[in-house]
């Protein structure tokens, strides 16, 4: 049985195309710079967004109509559910998926419930991943949905909480390792603070390092040699989430001695909710060395929450991409559309125009980061700007050969007096255009 | 000679007063859980709003008809404000001050100038803290204002500019020394950057560790015995400051192993530009071990830069002072006015409008801070509500006594239903608004 | 059968109770300006988050365990709604409720079933206001929630989908009319768009205007008294609302000649998300002769969404009530919580605590307020700020004395050099202060 | 005498060419729907950024060593100003500039001084006008640096101010006329309050439309053609400026019968700051038949100020190009840059830079604007979209056919249960990338 019978396979018909059913600039196999496109962007699929949401908001009711969503037996619903998204995944070519342990499987009534569904329906996905070639970028767990979850997961007040917590981490990394997962995910939901009235912050952050540890440790026992993965998200649903952005979490990893062990899960969503740019989450992981992959999305600058639409800026992503690629590109991240269709666009074909439209948005990006990283010319920049601290001063000052003092001495002696240079700011930014906008 | 003379010393009169240039609430010999007013608060006046503003923004000259302002022999001027400065120190009758180097002296042409200009205007000002008993909470250097620093003092591109950076820090920090200030204070105002795309966000992070760690020896040299003080902001006049708030400043001191010999000051305007409220920056640098001192002042919600007017909210202050109360108070630290009359309150009087009114609120908030501190009643509740984490459940996990797996065992084992508990927000706001408004 | 058992009716217990469940401050019989507290307050509590809503958000399921909420006959379940709603109503002894059409019916399948069971519902709720004395502030008619409003009501690209709104409005206004409703709202729930893209703004504006008309025609044909409201919002559930504040409210309603027709209902939370304090928004509306009615609740400052909280600012509603007080209270309007319990609040208990912590509020903010009309400081200051608009210049420019010319000409003849005169701003604060905080 | 020395006229040289100083897309002869892109665009150059501006911020000096900004007699600096701007503008090849009274002449000590240095610069210009072929796209005045203004122009508290304010105007009004300027612009600087509490609403906007009434009629008595303006900001300098957006804008015209007599000048900045996108500003301005002219410039999303940055997104501009195309385009408007380079791009070449970056990014947006616009599938699927409104019914409600009751009575005599219909906005999107990006 067919969930998008009306819809081909969707290929590559080149720029000039009139069919919004076709890739025009995401040509798989297509070389940059030593590796396909398919290699390079390592686009995945969520479930949750795409085959789990209602349509609904917080102030309407779903206006999708999904046959697996329709009343029914919950564990058939969730095989019509896979048979429905491997198709999506299918026709739409890409890669890689994620989940959610309760996107995939009925929660139950109880653990006994949710270990026996969770199971029965991971072997399920084994089956179609190898049936369809597809692969999972990763897994995670919904720690923030159930009402037992009301007051955080880790850092609830409640450690049977802690342990609830536990089990389905527990489970859906051993699911992840199982079905094969380059990552696993730990986005920290309601791991934050409604009120400061209520809450012991220094207990609360313990809670959350000793519940990672645990984690870190599972990851070794079992041999899971993917990558650990936290999410970072100032706020929503809380007031204020601990995992607030990268430099939080990095902070927060090296207090603990995690630093090497997990890495970041950047959001472009987040990054603006946080009061960043998402080039600049990017770069600072990487400048903190947590870079790990990324949940493309955009947010809407005159709203001031999730709203998770799917990415369509190329002079936005052109230098994400620039930062990743010049850092290496990934290893085991890669592009997660943690995006959904507008509450409107409640036709099967919406789900296919958000992803195809997005994932050409990749492709152009792409392209034009390789011309910045090929042309080097901010890089050459930059080298230039700093040339200074490349002299016997800058060295000196850097390997800790001056006091305050004798520095000031120095200075004084030589009589210093340096003069600002021009940063050159528009002509950098006339530099990222011309690559963006040059035809080749 | 008189730059205040309408203007009598401020006294306390009480709350039925209708002297608007008299305290109605700081009466600062009056005690409260054992010290004075005085001795909680320490007030302190700073110099650059006060005394060196003139009253203009971006779009207007300066309003401000100040005698030291106008034209004239640098140095004299320099002369008289600081006369006119501790005459207003002494009329409004608080403990203490604040400045930056160039705010007392004038820079001069090159090094040698700077140096020698400000050596007298030190000594002028150890003559007049001795004849008023006025003692310096904090002095700092300015590395922002002039061309030099456009591109960062630290993090400038240029080592020279590092070294005039440093040659200004340890001249005002030996100034601060011998004038017994009681912390030194390091506000990062270009050390961000306008553009990534000019910009190494990994050299100029190692620089700025470099500077600090010579800060810290350079207090340790001269023996020092203050505190060393990062204040935090995110933005302004910087796109990015790397200083964005008490969590990224926290994970930076930890990255370089500066964590304990580095604290940071709070300013109420910078935690909400940072998207925080003032409460959670200050509960948050409890929690990570590095409270030190706070400059007290408000932005404007509809308003997204750094308005530094004057605190008027007896509700958020009663907050932010419970938490430094409920950890023991100030111990170096004190309330410093990083605040400015607005461009149109252009009259001397205004000055103390501004200060008078906003000491007043501090101490109505102090006061309704003990009442909570005394009655216990939000710390009853956290109390109750982590109680789980007091259980044997709770202490073997936290003591590293589960692995993820075997907690998740233990939870299958004993059946957990954990049910969500009510986290009662509502009734806690109750509790804090009796004990602000309960008559007394 | 009693919903709220283990809870008192709440009493006015003066402020040095320690009853959680009493009133410290509204003593709905003291008098103030001539008026009782409950007269000046016009206290109502509004069903939908109080009686509706389950405890989810974006993120999470419901976590509130309200017997009404149970599976089952829909009719039954609203009649178990209403009769827990009126319990409530009584056990907070406030004078006043407002409803949408469907938070007190069920929408059934069709516009048949929606009459009847609307019609049913409207008789039950007029014999429980006969047995309880409880009078209805406003009634509207919900036009968002419904996948069929997912593109707007009036405003949908489908006019069928306008007649739905139609049938609604004129159900809901007629049964606000039978009711003795003083009030209609209307809040343009998804009168906006997604995205420009395929919205067509002047046609949408248009059919606002068209079916704002009828529903004025209709008020009059039907006879009903009360005043029409719409209630401005910028965003959120969509991009952008048409409704955007105030000021933009009676922008529309002048270009369509309505504007003393309608007037504004104003969100606090509302107020924020567009840009403004509540005080503003309430100015405005009085600087505009459109001033209804208020919608009492609080933002987060550090969340970008409707929070919908319960007021616990005595400062800033003290401001507002001083602008409604100055302007003769309200008449049709009143004070309506449109307000909801932290998610986390999941026990009845928390009903009571939201809404008698708000009430205190409102209580002792209308105190302060009155104390700021009766020594007229603020309005004194302004009286004398502006009055060179008094004197003959003054008045010959306004009364259109001048032209362009002849003004800059008398300029120029008079020798006009006007200087600067402080607005004293700091001053005006503190006098708030003091009203608010000195003990009486 | 050359301030530009080291700088060649710009030219286009195609989008290969990597020349920095050249243009890549800006051939201003090359025609676009039956106009040239000169003619499209209509470029101006300020005069206050880019000439008057020495670099400064609210924490730091000027950066900028122009030769015109250096100690002298201040006339002698006006011509030298004068000399540049106009080389500089022939220089970049660019048909149109503009200025504030205040930026081309010294304010001088009195109200003659004002008059008679302006008068001469007026003369100065209408020579350069002459002898570069230059003209002016809209002249101001400056009505909010000088002190007199702190508490604003027409809406001060003093009638004196608002007679210098109309001294300034007349003079400003009358030089825009002799120098033929298309459009005359308003912007209210200090039009506005910093805080309510000393603030008369009523009285205040009183006085500005009788400001702008006195402006209307000037322009007739003096027979200027052009288009009067008003630039829309909602916030700083002041707190709340009147002119906040706009729609409030052209609900104040329309309250005081002026909304046919003066248009809209829209910033991109702005709007962000008011919490719109600059598209939705310019659909907004023609849905209201006020649309003018535009301030082409960009914000930060990170930061809450006006940064006036140059516009570097063809994203954002091919739309709001598309939405002035598909209205006809600019008749009496243009593309002002209101636009700074930033403080450290202090060197003369980056003024060149961020202009000839700016005006090749519009180049480029307009050409993605007419691809939009002929091939009609964003209006195409409006047309689709909407068609019901069409139809007898849709008709018949807009032409007031119905009242609400009868409306209801059809709709339940149909039985209409309309279904809500995809509204594709990321098809919609990815028809918008594919005219930015497919490759002509």
């Amino acid at each position: 049985m067919s969930y998008f019978e009306a819809i081909p396979a969707i290929r590559y018909e080149g720029p000039q195309s009139d069919n919004p059913l076709a890739y025009h600039y995401y040509d798989r196999t297509k070389k940059l710079l030593g590796k396909t496109l398919e290699e390079h962007l390592r686009v995945a699929v969520c479930y949750w967004h795409t085959f789990v949401w209602p349509g609904g908001d917080i102030f309407g009711h779903g206006t999708f109509h999904r046959p697996w969503h329709q009343p029914g037996d919950a564990m058939e619903r969730a095989h019509q559910k896979a048979d429905a998204a491997f198709e999506f995944f299918t026709k739409l070519g890409v890669p890689f998926y994620t989940f959610h342990d309760t996107d995939v499987a009925p929660e139950g009534k109880d653990l006994k419930d949710y270990k026996e569904n969770f199971a029965r329906m991971v072997d399920y996905l084994e089956a179609k991943q190898q049936a369809s070639g597809m692969k999972l970028l990763w897994g995670t767990a919904n720690l923030f949905s159930h009402p037992r979850y009301a007051a955080g997961a880790a850092t609830n007040p409640n450690p049977e909480v802690f342990a609830w917590a536990a089990t389905q981490v527990c489970h859906a990394l051993d699911a992840t390792h199982r079905l094969g997962g380059e990552n696993y995910v730990l986005w920290g939901g309601r791991e934050g603070y409604e009120t400061l009235l209520n809450t012991d912050l220094s207990r609360e952050r313990e809670q959350f390092a000793r519940f990672l540890s645990m984690v870190v440790e599972h990851k070794a026992r079992i041999g899971f040699k993917g990558t650990l993965l936290i999410e970072p998200k100032p706020q929503e649903p809380t007031k204020h989430q601990y995992d607030y952005d990268v430099a939080t979490v990095h902070g927060f990893l090296t207090q603990y001695g995690l630093q090497n062990e997990i890495r970041v899960n950047i959001e472009a969503n987040h990054a603006t909710l946080a009061g960043h740019s998402f080039h600049h989450e990017i770069a600072m992981a990487y400048a903190l060395g947590v870079f790990g992959s990324v949940d493309a999305n955009r947010g809407d600058s005159q709203n001031g929450w999730d709203t998770d639409q799917f990415p369509n800026s190329v002079e936005e992503l052109t230098l994400a991409l620039y930062e990743i690629l010049r850092h290496g590109g990934f290893t085991t991240g890669g592009m997660n559309f943690d995006a959904k269709v507008r509450r409107q666009s409640a036709d099967p074909e919406d789900l296919f125009y958000g992803h195809v439209g997005a994932i050409d948005v990749l492709a152009l990006a792409l392209e034009r980061a390789a011309v910045l990283v090929e042309n080097d010319r901010l890089e050459q920049f930059k080298r230039q700007r700093y040339a200074g601290w490349d002299t016997e001063l800058g060295r000196k000052i850097l390997a800790g050969g001056y006091s305050l003092a004798s520095l000031a001495a120095d200075a004084a002696a030589h009589g210093f007096n340096p003069q600002h240079a021009s940063g050159q700011q528009e002509r950098l930014e006339n530099v990222v255009n011309q690559a963006i906008y040059a035809q080749r």
